[in-house]
């Protein structure tokens, strides 16, 4: 896209998509009343006003920018969301599949057929048929790459043969090398004979003649010093480089702590094999967050709002499974103290109380951690730190709203050993809360797991199971 | 900085901060036994051993980007790091200073003195110390005030004249303007007399006599075309242009959507007054979904992991507080069934299972709303839509699971009718969480508050208290 192509910005999106829902909207009560009224004329008249509607539906659509196109069809139930598709130019169906998220991506390539596939995929460089290709059908792919040419086709493969989260599966090809013996003068003629550059070229890459990487010259460089200076006196020759088989996680935070644009892809000795650029970390950061986020709440993976409940069961059922088992186990524990419960019915009122402050301080706490892990702020070496603070934070919690709790129980029930029960009950699970909280992510990430996965839940349960135990544990040793 | 700088960058962060924590330990080693043995000869031997550690580490923080320094900062606790900050060679300070979050920036701060604030800051940009201000002494801040010229003074004044959120607030002025009536062959000789471009300038301004803004030249286009066309020719004459009082949410949704590196910031007049960078946009994006994590478990802001037990006391306990009183009514709610409880003690045992899940499937919920909600796909204007879906999921889920736990309850207690209420009873407190799972955020938008503010604690909060009631009534109706 040229940046002239971006009409009205200032009009947000928001109102752009509430335009487009109104023209669906209006397009479908049309339909709906030609049903009903079967009168030839009639129905002649209706179909005019309605193909006029979808006329100015897709005006509106050619005028927007892919991005935003892609934004309103995730905005979208599915069926009007076909619906837009459908509309939607068949050269631009390639860039805005690339722009959709993953659930919405796959309703949109169910309705589309082998040959319409082909089409909206032949554009593509070598990097974005790769992120599609997951997806698509294996004939379709199959088809894509006979029709490539042999370094397309085995740029393709490589990317595919990377990890979804590694640095070679997020690398494009569309670099500018240069040698280091010529002028700026020689490369600036060179890349008005480019007539294009690829976007986010803020460095060019110099290589020798076996295509090692030996600097970067910076756009910046380029302009402001003298044309006939050569290369090699200019370039920066010691750049920031990322291999393929890196974290892209580690590159993204690389990218944001030094501010770059664009950064080369080197293999094992160093031969330029790709780059990486800002627009592709920018939405890996956006969807690590979001995946945090996710994890923490028990949810496997990003969920299309508009998702069949089907679809929607598939991805929660996990966790609430989890949450069923460790729900029946605190439920058990409860069992084991029946008989305390039948002499001093109060405590099935109170209990609850102490499992669910212990619920929420422990969810405080992982979140904490969770995140400062993710930031790479903590390691498992300084577990015994962090474990003092949040004990204490534990301890001095438990103290003051036990207190609080168990003064109010010694009002309410007129006894003051109950409240002392409360009291000492509040302070232990909130204790173990805190003991939870740091130990369940530095465990999961000495496994190798996700620090974030289903933390909530299995706090939740350590605390229910664990509060109910302590309290009425406590109540059938002093109380009974 | 420059490229060059950047020395071996695939050398991760974690080992240098490994590095740094191992020099730092060895000096506080020494130090301790410098202070246990006081013979003069032996504390001069110390001294000596001291002193090299410390050059050693010094050495090592010069060579480290001022980035890494403020990551290990923020993975230090507050003895180790202020050791650390006075290490950092003065003139360094500054940008150190900008880098760490503002939890960090306050224990950093705290350590200087007036002089050494103002040594740090005196080289800072209009934008960097309007970014610093806030957290400064007041005296200092003026003193600072009085040493610039009107032009900046005047700048830092409207930079601090905008919310934190706000475009004006994250603009910087570092823009290279040009105009449109020269060839780029002029524009090109002009950038090489600037010497320096400043970060991030993919684009050149272009305006008219009174600084009105009439387009944009992306250097891309500048490197192209024939040096003989003018601007006028060449440049975009439509860009994406932002107000100083937007929000810097949308703008950073602009960033992203359309792959921007920097764009023109003009007033209600079209006057070009600065510009945004992707370098301030992709922190922005950073913070928000951090923002968005914290909100959910009811943390009021980013907290130092590191910071002192009242510190991370003030943070929590104004939600530990709702929840406090939340399950108090939760437990006021089962006093009023006690009657039940005392002649049928299994329903203590059950009810947590009916209030866990629903607190589990209300959470599912409502992280997907208030993530779309963040991400602008779901309006107040879809409610009905969501709302039949997640109660669609909320039906299953409460039929399946709740059957199987109902099955279990049966088996258990050997009571068909108590299995019928477990299983109607967590029916409908899934019907529940899914209602208030989409109420709640839409309810708090309406409200102009954020979505994802305390969510997890308010719908803990309804399931809790709706499950108990739902439980023991149907209970206490069916089988009493």
């Amino acid at each position: 896209m040229t940046e002239a192509e971006l009409k009205k910005p200032q009009e947000s999106l928001q109102d752009r998509l509430a335009q487009v829902v109104e023209l669906l909207h209006r397009h479908k009560l049309v339909e709906s009343l030609a049903h009903r009224q079967e009168g030839e004329h009639q129905e002649r008249v209706e179909n005019l006003v309605q193909r006029q509607n979808l006329v100015e539906l897709q005006r509106k659509l050619d005028d927007l920018h892919p991005a935003d196109i892609a934004h309103i069809l995730e905005a979208l139930p599915l069926d009007e969301r076909l619906t837009v598709w459908q509309l939607v130019k068949a050269e631009r169906d390639g860039d805005i599949l690339l722009e959709v998220s993953d659930a919405v991506r796959e309703t949109l390539i169910a309705d589309m057929d082998d040959h319409e596939i082909l089409a909206a995929t032949r554009d593509l460089d070598a990097d974005e048929l790769a992120d599609l290709a997951p997806e698509l059908p294996r004939d379709v792919v199959h088809e894509l790459m006979e029709s490539l040419d042999a370094q397309q086709r085995e740029r393709v493969r490589s990317a595919l043969s990377y990890e979804e989260d590694q640095v070679g599966a997020l690398m494009d090809f569309e670099m500018v090398t240069i040698r280091d013996d010529v002028t700026l003068e020689v490369v600036l003629r060179y890349l008005r004979r480019l007539k294009e550059l690829p976007g986010h070229t803020d460095k060019l890459f110099v290589v020798d003649h076996d295509g090692v990487l030996t600097g970067v010259l910076p756009i910046k460089r380029l302009l402001v010093n003298d044309p006939e200076k050569r290369v090699a006196e200019v370039m920066a020759s010691d750049p920031v480089t990322f291999h393929p088989d890196e974290d892209a996680h580690h590159a993204a935070q690389a990218f944001e702590r030094y501010d770059l644009i664009s950064a080369p892809v080197v293999d094992r000795n160093d031969k330029l094999i790709g780059r990486l650029t800002i627009d592709e970390m920018v939405d890996l950061i956006r969807e690590e967050s979001e995946n945090e986020v996710l994890n923490m709440a028990g949810l496997r993976e990003e969920e299309d709002i508009f998702a069949s409940v089907w679809k929607s069961l598939r991805n929660r059922w996990a966790w609430l499974a989890v949450n069923l088992v460790t729900a029946f186990l605190a439920s058990r524990v409860i069992g084991v103290f029946e008989g305390s419960i039948e002499k001093l019915v109060a405590l099935a009122a109170l209990m609850p109380i102490v499992a669910g402050i212990g619920g929420n301080s422990g969810n405080q706490t992982i979140t904490m951690i969770v995140r400062a892990m993710a930031l790479d702020q903590v390691s498992t070496g300084n577990t015994m730190r962090l474990l003092r603070k949040e004990l204490g934070v534990g301890l001095i919690n438990g103290l003051v709203w036990g207190g609080v709790i168990g003064a109010v129980a010694w009002y309410l029930y007129g006894d003051w050993a109950l409240g002392a029960v409360m009291t000492g009950a509040m302070t232990l699970n909130l204790l173990l809360a805190a003991l939870m909280g740091v130990l369940i992510p530095m465990t999961l990430v000495r496994l190798g797991r996700d620090p974030a996965m289903g933390a909530s839940v299995m706090i939740t349960a350590m605390t229910d199971s664990g509060g109910f135990f302590i309290f009425l544990g406590l109540a059938t040793l002093f109380l009974m």
